[in-house]
């Protein structure tokens, strides 16, 4: 199946058209005939017989948009100057930048932000290091690290090219938090040198956002962590993850009536999200769970378990049921899917039980598709922005992180990570709640700062907040 | 000696005066009689018999801030409501902030900036790591570390302690030369382990600065960091101070009339910026020149010199003189300081050659004060802005860093150095040149931008230079 024309793939294209009628819509029909989406048109500026434009123009793929250019240079009365993909041009130069918070435009300014004023400063926290929790970019500054050994869909790709996806989510932390996140990727062979650098780099940051590192060592790096440094800690792809999967099954149960208690759950992917969801949901009180990998459901006493499913496996799955995903499918009510596409049948579907609930959240193409379940299921949820009710962590992280902070939390809790998604669960109010809007927008700011609130007061009820 | 009251020890104060005429003489008063020098009178704002007002008093110490407090307290018709030190104050939450380049307010700007659009930047990195120069913010990036062993003249202070003086760096970079300078300050115990850190982290940025790591050390630190990694690496305190050394001594030539070949240095202090002031000064032509540590003057053959040390020792002082620094300093034409207060007497530069020159560059207080001095040479300066002649690093080390960055140099060269030093001395133009004026002002921008000019020429003649 073709992929629609999307903007990731977009072009902008700066052409001259003669100042005629008809010429614009010539242009538009050859765009459309090669297959693109015209995005926007900009930029009007007529020069007495012709007139500059800037088109964008959505496309499926980078062949494609060399068929757009040359479908624009084809059209007649129309010269091409000059065109570039908008999401490379986006990246030139990365994403974010460092600020001054001080003025330094005299020599006063300077004798306070620098020297001699700042070794009164580094004075101070010398003699008591609390103090760069008030008085350095600690007090708002995470550190946003991977080894790039897993990335998004795409695997291996090594700490350069993680770079932009860390970068984005430093754009994400600030622009939905105020946090001051910065990229660190790091060029290491093993978790344990990722655990020994993030210690040493501990000094300078308020806290910790693991991202994009391969399981199992992302479960090392984070116990290790979390066990050395009094700062929080926290691996996204688990715990992120964790926390919407939650959000969104407390909305589907009120849309649905179940009760967590008496569900019964298949989460597809025991990797670092799938065990992270698993516990999460037998901290909220879930009924029964089994998990399922690419060897099938995961029991106590299966070979070849590392440490976590281990310890997932005897958490879980109390009558030791074995075979495919299909095998353990008869009457779930709840399908978490975070593994890979198409999967799931719909011949599973009808085995669930009443008013099922499926959270289809594998990246980018879900375990099935929405459009091939149909009414089959209650509530059906995505990773996606293109299909109802996304789950996405950007609902979670910022606002932890902000709450995290806010309190000067030495650790992040499970307290407060049950606390981040009741808040977001209920962000989305009665009257606006259904079965394909079970999740709040991500472009709306109001969450995170509820999810800071109930985060901070997790913190202050858990023993780990730091405030005097 | 006490000090003036300065603006690093100023406060702020938040009063009521009664709205009669004779009230704010009656606090200026008892300030100034308290010892504090008034910086400002703010925010009048009337409220029928009382007016609202801040004050900035400038204070010699903490201790002096407190009697000042007293007594605006004690002055009839002022009620105090709050006072906060300002120096402090700025430091709250740190100096630098991370803020996003990109604007992520629709789901169109995230399909570009985050998923699914950055896999596509990410991927094209993971072919070409070259690209990650282009796309991501190592193109503008540098790191400032430092492990907090030898900050300012505070010591070993350890890195929390050093963070204020990276922050404060950040905001040099930021705003003399536009670079994004980050603080990374690490929790470490050995070279060894600043090494291995910084190899790790070099993924993620364009540059490194190292800053206030002690000797020897720091010599070992840059040395394998410039072997080990493609981007330029830079020990500030040695190569920073070096480069403005330079250029102080390149216009007191022009003052003086004198040649470079010619002259007889004696260098005071032979740790990280002694030794890297002797290495550009034979760079440079200089003549004859003599390091002097606390143990005398140092010389090839003399027991306990480190790697370094030795390496100084066997460059200079040709005639492998001995004793103390009385001793060396006949008929010595330049004096430059990196040492300590108050160690050169009038006598040692009444010994010198006609017309010296006396760089007197230890901070905060100098090897001899001017006022001491007199007139009894032709050059002075200091490392202070309250003197002539201020030499600061803070002339060089943004330029060389923009310049080193525009032409994506793989190193800092000695002729990039040379350069910097040059076009700092040239920025200096004849018709303001002066015994008094042989440094542009810090706070001139076309400074920094001239200095990147000319190292980013420099090292394309270095061959260092990547720009395609």
């Amino acid at each position: 199946m073709s992929n629609p024309p999307a903007t990731q793939y977009s072009i902008s294209l700066k052409v001259t058209l003669e100042n005629v009628p008809g010429v614009l819509g010539r242009l538009a029909a050859s765009i459309g005939e090669a297959g693109g989406n015209i995005y926007a048109v900009d930029s009007f500026v007529a020069k007495g017989s012709v007139v500059d434009r800037e088109i964008v123009v959505n496309c499926i793929s980078v062949a494609h948009q060399k068929d757009i250019v040359a479908a624009v240079e084809g059209t007649e009365g129309i010269t091409l100057h000059d065109w570039h993909d908008r999401t490379f041009r986006m990246h030139e130069g990365g994403k974010v930048e460092v600020l001054s918070l001080c003025p330094v435009g005299d020599m006063d300014d300077l004798s306070m932000a620098y020297t001699p004023g700042v070794a009164r400063v580094c004075n101070a926290i010398a003699a008591d290091e609390q103090l760069a929790d008030e008085y350095t970019i600690r007090k708002n500054t995470v550190a946003i690290v991977s080894d790039g050994t897993a990335v998004l869909g795409l695997g291996d790709i090594g700490p350069k090219g993680a770079m932009p996806v860390m970068e984005g989510k430093a754009l994400l932390f600030k622009e939905f938090a105020g946090v001051d996140a910065f990229p660190i990727c790091l060029d290491v062979e093993t978790p344990e040198e990722i655990i020994e650098t993030v210690i040493r780099l501990a000094p300078t940051f308020g806290g910790i956002n693991l991202e994009d590192i391969a399981a199992p060592g992302a479960f090392q790096v984070e116990e290790a962590l979390k066990e050395a440094l009094d700062i929080p800690i926290f691996h996204d792809d688990q715990h992120g993850t964790a926390v919407v999967t939650l959000a969104a099954l407390e909305n589907a149960l009120r849309v649905t009536g179940k009760k967590m208690e008496d569900l019964s759950i298949v989460i597809s992917g025991v990797g670092a999200a799938g065990v992270a969801i698993g516990k999460i949901l037998l901290g909220a009180g879930a009924g029964k769970i089994v998990g399922v990998d690419s060897k099938g459901a995961v029991y106590d006493g299966r070979d070849g378990l590392n440490t976590w499913k281990q310890w997932f496996a005897e958490n879980t799955n109390p009558d030791a049921l074995q075979g495919t995903l299909s095998d353990v499918m008869h009457d779930v009510d709840v399908f978490i899917g975070v593994s890979a596409p198409d999967i799931l049948t719909v011949d599973d579907i009808d085995n669930m039980a009443d008013a099922p609930i499926v959270f289809a959240m594998a990246n980018p193409d879900p375990e099935i598709r929405p459009e091939v379940v149909g009414d089959r299921v209650a509530v059906m949820g995505t990773g996606r922005s293109d299909y109802p009710n996304q789950i996405n962590n950007v609902l979670a992280f910022p606002g932890i992180f902000r709450g995290a902070l806010d309190a000067r939390a030495s650790d992040i809790t499970e307290g407060m990570k049950l606390a981040a998604a009741t808040a977001i669960a209920e962000s989305v109010t009665d009257d606006v709640l259904s079965a394909t809007n079970i999740m709040p927008s991500v472009f709306d700011r109001s969450v995170s700062m509820a999810v800071a609130a109930a985060v901070a007061e997790a913190a202050i009820a858990d023993g780990v907040s730091r405030l005097s």
